[in-house]
């Protein structure tokens, strides 16, 4: 490889969307899968959301080849399935999340490499792979597009996400360094999302949008459609034209050879806000709370980032979408066992539960900026004076058994049966094609 | 209508949108209808540039519902059927312009009219009256990005121009109010489009992008999808986040109740830089010129807008593309009594013709910023002293019967007997249905 200042940052992603799959890191593939079946966890937990139908009847209206897999659905073309299944899968807001993207990755990118991998009928390892090199290609361009773009309105997961699920369609479908230029390209011209669409069936859309635009893009490379040459960083492309500060340096750093970022993902465990997850952790983490109940708890006190406080302290939530941003309700549901990683736990009557109001009288909730954002810390006050300090930092290695443990747990509680069987697949994911995943999603859960 | 300061600018265009077609100007309507027709023209033509197989190729693989006609295809989903026909009828680059939007409305905005149209089976003349309110609505949307987006590297034809394909569309499939307000919400995410595609395939695809964003938007929208009530102009909407020198009050000023920003649209009566053709008309206009032939000519001295400098005085053009963009060499072809027009002429031999080549040496050009950018002023020697001055004003009054002549006559340059055949609907736009309009754009030319 060039050194990083003679090569511009889209031949380094061409390159990587090209690297063989034995030479991709064994985490980062690990990880890969993890993903995969999370987001096929969230996926068919989303089939019943209004959003999910809405789409499914746009794409069976349309018909056309049975192509590739759609989640509830019958088979379509792959541009249509990429469509629904990327709104779909983020439809629950449960799938995973990586910080320094700024952003979903598999929501974006699973849904194009899937479909992809259907149509040209590969194995599911070469989607996961796919997967995996159109996650690192989003990272790197979110992290060129960085905070400014995120601030400035765009949607991380829909913009970067475009490219990502570009190099991966583009992947599967054998596209040459000089096509996977172009395809890139047209994507910098197709890519969009707004973050103002939060709190509408525009979030989950976005996802969509991004699936759909990669598909889209490579396919038209793939018949030879010419492109600008950097559509990307060149004289008024995507990066220059969508932020205020760009950072192409960030895209480099680490290089891929060294590191791939992929292996910071970050997977939800509860259903609910991801600013609340280090004090649910924290309050799971501490043995001595185990099956105490509310009342042994005189009080809890919190201290949390306080970037966190406006996003997640609601003092007293009146729906169920409210109670996901409420710190003290979360408290209470945690120390008395609720399953917080139900999103159907999450009910209106939720919020009038008369023992969370009153537990979330004993609850104080501090800002502390010697809190990370992925960090939490608190003690809680039993009866006697006996005091527990609980803590957790999200960002803390976690054991991939662990890991895989607990995100088996999260489809089962979402989908009973249908979740456990989901990850019997883990670990076997070399000897399954493409299609069966997609058989999987089309019946449903 | 309430006053403009009480009222959203999206409110405005919801209004304007669903204005019945009796309360629609007759000027802007007719100039609506010589914009189908030369619309559709420029389509016909543009049925064998790569680009356009290219596109075909994409639908025809993914197939689907015959709703809506492709140029030179088959019927197709109506989505897929903007893309490629928004394509293919920018693929020449001769489609009308409007200066004040910033772009071309009829190859973003028709595609999605005439889809729609055919898709819910409706009157030619409602597919005019949709492309017209949608085309206004893309004006006043231009005009509030303003300069500043398009300077930004945005292409008003794909982002500006997606919220006139959508209120086309969603026209058509009869959304209600709330629902137009969401499609335009859901565009607001959808849009995108950049300049640093010129020269590439990926111009006459934002085109495309523009008209397939229309119909998607629109569909969702009538299918319950919901989204940011104010997508547009709100917090982080489309607006705040596209250009750093947003104009609200450009959109409003004046009201369409007053007048139709769209009646200011401008046609190219020659298949060449638009920059050009204020000195080609001023030429051709002088009736002392007219079958000298060039070896009269002792010298030519042009006056044109400083800013066409960098654009289109190309001394010695060295492929038909780049005859486009000189002054010197159109300037001989005009006096010679070429076909400017015709899109065919402009060959890459045509750049080694020692007649124009030795005629470019007595041609000299000059920036002069009291020439407009929409004018030409020049002085053209003959024999014994004599000299012409010659002057044209693109945006001068047309007569629309001269302008429709003159279109015609375009239209049988590009088509032959089809162009011909083609004006023969012209004025007779009330006894068709959408369904014939596709019949002609299956067929070719």
């Amino acid at each position: 490889m060039k050194d990083n200042t003679e090569m511009a940052l889209i031949e380094m992603l061409v390159d990587l969307a090209q690297r063989p799959a034995d030479r991709l890191p064994d985490r980062a593939r690990r990880l890969a899968e993890f993903s995969l079946l999370d987001w096929m966890a969230c996926g068919l937990a989303g089939i019943g959301e209004p959003l999910a139908g809405k789409l499914r009847a746009l794409v069976a209206e349309e018909g056309g080849r049975s192509a590739a897999s759609v989640m509830g659905g019958a088979r379509a073309p792959a541009r249509a399935a990429a469509l629904v299944n990327g709104s779909t899968s983020h439809a629950l807001d449960y799938d995973d999340t990586h910080f320094a993207h700024i952003g979903h990755l598999s929501v974006g990118i699973y849904p194009a490499a899937l479909a992809a991998g259907e149509e040209t009928g590969t194995t599911a390892a070469e989607v996961v792979a796919a997967f995996l090199v159109g996650a690192e290609t989003a990272i790197r361009v979110g992290r060129v597009l960085g905070a400014a773009h995120y601030n400035l309105g765009f949607h991380q997961t829909a913009t970067a996400g475009a490219f990502g699920a570009t190099v991966a369609a583009g992947r599967l479908y054998g596209l040459d360094a000089g096509e996977m230029q172009a395809a890139l390209g047209l994507c910098a011209t197709r890519a969009s999302g707004l973050k103002s669409q939060f709190g509408t069936m525009g979030k989950p859309y976005n996802a969509g949008i991004a699936a759909s635009n990669g598909i889209e893009c490579a396919k038209l490379a793939k018949l030879g459609m010419t492109s600008a040459d950097d559509g990307l960083m060149g004289l008024q492309g995507f990066v220059p034209t969508h932020t205020p500060e760009p950072d192409e340096a960030a895209g480099w750093s680490p290089s891929p050879d060294e590191r791939f970022l992929f292996e910071d993902n970050k997977y939800k465990l509860h259903a609910c806000c991801h600013g609340t997850h280090a004090m649910i952790e924290a309050l799971l983490g501490a043995g001595a709370l185990n099956g105490l109940g509310l009342d042994a708890v005189r009080g809890f006190m919190l201290r949390t980032n306080p970037r966190w406080l406006r996003v997640c302290d609601l003092k007293a939530p009146r729906t169920g979408l409210e109670v996901k941003f409420s710190y003290a309700w979360l408290a209470g549901m945690t120390l008395r066992g609720d399953r917080t990683g139900d999103d159907r736990a999450y009910t209106d009557a939720l919020a009038g539960d008369s023992e969370l109001a009153a537990f979330a009288q004993r609850v104080e909730v501090f800002g502390d900026s010697g809190v990370g954002d992925m960090q939490a810390e608190g003690r809680v006050m039993l009866g006697e004076g006996t005091v527990v300090e609980v803590a957790h930092d999200l960002d803390a290695p976690l054991d991939d058994d662990v890991l895989a443990a607990k995100l088996r747990a999260k489809a089962e509680t979402l989908l009973g049966a249908h979740g456990a069987a989901l990850w019997e697949r883990f670990g076997q994911i070399d000897g399954q094609s493409a299609a069966s995943l997609g058989d999987m999603l089309r019946r449903g859960a």
